[in-house]
């Protein structure tokens, strides 16, 4: 199976893919558990997780780690990133968005778009292939905190 | 002063521009002096920087410890960017152009863009401001250690 289908058609799911996806649904929960933003992410080459992270902003006070920075930087260093699909359970920033073009990572598989657009027009213009879950726990997840913690999310998304 | 200039103008430096773009100078040779990638950033308010960093991709194993990353990392939570400058030696990359536009940074001094073009293009293209510098000690630095340490280069640029 491709990853490549013609421009009409929606982007295709891997079987691996809804397995992998977990990986980053647990991380997003594990951070609202610590009082943290539950946004979580991982990294999966050839169906296999070897990375996740999720939101550090309130467990470590570091601004620039959302989930997929996160589950990136726990990946360490990496020769390439061209066999890999990233997971999230939120649309990505356009710091997220931006190190994903960068890497040069080319499929994404978002949770949900509804609480927050994210920069998935952006991905999508430099080639990145985005596969929209809108699962709804992630929906239901983010709506919860958003309306827990309006400051703590405005922080993290700098408005 | 204000920043505000006709688009045919060249941005202007503000008189606390070159000390403070030290920080992020001083941060490279840092790196530099550890083995590391030697690319700095430092970020200033009312001309004061209170936040510097460099790339930790040898130091700590962290690929998105870009000079830029480092330096708003180690800024903490901030609960606006608004009335900040980074200070960088090299062009931003996606990574790091995502994160300037992410944060709602206005304005970006960048050592050189000679070496590497960076997304100094995406950055204006959302509103920020950049200067670039053209200082020749920051493209020495760069050429010398693409010369030396391709492999390396390659790696932190996904290349």
């Amino acid at each position: 199976m491709t990853h490549e289908q013609p421009e009409s058609a929606a982007p295709e799911l891997d079987r691996t893919d809804l397995p992998a996806f977990e990986a980053a649904y647990q991380a997003a929960q594990k951070s609202l558990t610590e009082g943290g933003i539950p946004i979580g992410a991982a990294v999966a080459r050839g169906g296999v997780v070897f990375a996740s992270g999720h939101n550090e902003r309130v467990q470590n006070a570091d601004p620039i780690a959302h989930g997929e920075m996160s589950a990136l930087r726990a990946a360490g260093r990496q020769r390439s990133y061209r066999d890999t699909t990233l997971y999230t359970t939120l649309a990505p920033c356009a710091m997220c968005a931006g190190t994903i073009i960068q890497f040069k990572i080319p499929r994404v598989v978002v949770g949900e778009a509804r609480t927050f657009d994210g920069e998935l027009d952006l991905l999508r213009s430099r080639g990145v292939e985005v596969v929209v879950l809108d699962d709804q726990r992630c929906v239901d997840m983010m709506r919860t905190f958003q309306a827990d913690r309006p400051d703590l999310w405005a922080e993290d998304i700098a408005e």
